[in-house]
């Protein structure tokens, strides 16, 4: 098995941690590892180095390049700009395919947190096993919580059980729900957080995209004939502009009829706001999630992110306290959503903090 | 007139922009001028800078000079220890009676902010002309609110009338009152604020303390016999610690027939705490006072008093946010108080951001 990680993103919702120089993926959360260093580590049991590829955009090369110095160079894979996960995942195939026609590809995102490494792998295999079955197989996370923030995959019939391990044909993708909706998918527990995490075998994601998408894989094909000749890069830079810009779930996951879900209870977070981040981090006898150096009195369920100051809080509540070193952040947990217009505001006064 | 300004203290109510090296009266609260400059500013239309005079620890005589160069060294007078306002009172007049038998003193604080600095020097001049008469005035401040952190002053018959200017006897002066008492005191229109202000001669504050304090006197005698000669350092170095520590509130103005109050309506605040801070800084549409670099999204009434970095706040209301280069401090307004219990546990942990 390879594993393709989606490097690229460039999100504002942690700002002022993530900026666009470096965005959550080259970032620790905890003060370790990073969370892109972190997404190479867990696999690293049951995909080495020299099998994981990387696609990132032009300005990150060097982050990736210095973060995972033991992933070779040439897998690393720099899309012109972004055009969403569909091409991104169909130029990868094309490496893959040539490297080994039978190639089974993981595709894995760089910025999020899983914390049952184990059943995570346990997952992964089960998705390979169902991949070199010619499933398109997507991993869902089972819901904690009624969330309106990620899209829903409903399960179909069981195709597969080993002991805990069970394999469901998709019924379908569902965009993310109102409230009420999400209540009743929770309830049914028929449903699982679309987290867009895939397993397949290269040729079978090309034609699938064949299928759905021909002039994306007509596109595709001519930057499959340039690979390994002179005009490789100029032939990627020509087409890459006009190419369409899709993601797989619409482009293959919401047409095809041989998607496959594995359920999965893993501790996941796509830290998608600062409320995600202090959901994942441990809570001390308050309930405060702390990182750095803290002094509290009366304070409690909050978020103190610190950067070496000391942060002095008296009769906080669920406030969230990013300290960087050059702004500071304050946002009651409830509000982590306007951290974008917080950006927006920041990019008209002080664009250099972005 | 001469002034005597006192520059002893070393609270922690204004932590952590003050600090133990560099008490509130060091610090600018606008950004500008220091407290202390501002005092000596405030006056120097009717008192000279050759005519002030300073008391303060031997810690912070360094600050003094540089922060008042225009105030001659032998000026400053320095407590060996502190020991109340009585002794550094009696010590200064010592001081002023040797070079003016009729000097008369202001003796004003270092850490006050008053905004009506033409009606404050107004006030002093008819405080000297009541104290040329042998009165012992002080200065009371007209109540905005029905406050329980200050002493109140309960007036008399009056004295003197000149215009909008008052002088009345002091019927009373009286401790922190609960908040009912508070309340009738500010409702009776006869009770101002002990901000410890006084006017009064070099030499009658000198007979008072022999009348109401003859063991203070008495010690304060064999210092005015060394003042002069070899062993002045030595003489003050070993009566002071001996010398009872005692404020001249209750030494003098609370046991005298002598006190007079003048009203005064000035702006004045003792800055005692962030709230009082807060409320002595203008503001902005949205309540906020703000000091340095400052985004806002739905916040009020706040206070954002910076330094250098950004602040952006989210959702905030009522918080009082002091952004230091080492420590970041978060406290509702209506806590203010509980810095000092904040302090203290600083104290234990972080000892060096004292």
């Amino acid at each position: 098995m390879y594993a393709l990680i989606l490097a690229g993103g460039s999100g504002t919702r942690l700002w002022p941690h993530s900026r666009s120089a470096q965005p959550k993926q080259f970032l620790s959360i905890n003060g370790e590892r990073t969370m892109l260093q972190e997404t190479v580590d867990r696999t690293l049991a049951i995909i080495p180095p020299e099998r994981v590829y990387v696609a990132t955009g032009p300005a990150y090369l060097e982050l990736v390049m210095a973060q995972l110095p033991n992933v070779p160079r040439e897998n690393i894979l720099i899309e012109p700009s972004g055009r969403g996960t569909a091409p991104c995942i169909g130029l990868a195939a094309l490496h893959l395919r040539r490297r080994d026609p039978g190639a089974v590809m993981a595709v894995l995102s760089a910025d999020h947190r899983i914390e049952d490494a184990a059943g995570f792998r346990a997952a992964l295999l089960m998705g390979e096993m169902m991949a070199q079955q010619g499933y398109l197989v997507t991993l869902g996370i089972q819901p904690s919580a009624p969330s309106t923030g990620y899209g829903y995959i409903q399960r179909g019939k069981r195709l597969y059980q080993e002991g805990q391990h069970e394999v469901f044909r998709v019924n379908a993708f569902v965009e993310k729900p109102d409230v009420e909706r999400a209540h009743a998918y929770v309830a049914s527990g028929e449903y699982y957080w679309n987290a867009g995490m895939f397993v397949w075998q290269a040729e079978r994601i090309l034609q699938e995209l064949a299928w759905h998408r021909p002039a994306l894989a007509q596109a595709l094909a001519l930057i499959d004939g340039s690979i390994g000749t002179p005009t490789q890069q100029s032939t990627l830079d020509m087409i890459w502009p006009e190419i369409e810009s899709v993601a797989i779930d619409v482009a293959v996951m919401e047409q095809t009829c041989y998607a496959a879900v594995i359920p999965a209870d893993l501790g996941w977070s796509d830290v998608g706001d600062w409320a995600a981040l202090a959901d994942s981090l441990p809570k001390d006898d308050n309930g405060n999630a702390v990182v750095g150096t803290y002094v509290g009195v009366d304070t409690h369920n909050s978020l103190i992110y610190g950067n070496g100051r000391v942060v002095a809080t008296i009769g906080i509540n669920d406030l969230m306290i990013v300290d960087m070193h050059d702004v500071l952040l304050l946002c009651p947990r409830s509000r982590a959503q306007d951290v974008k217009a917080m950006v927006a505001q920041v990019r008209e006064q002080y664009r250099h903090l972005l």
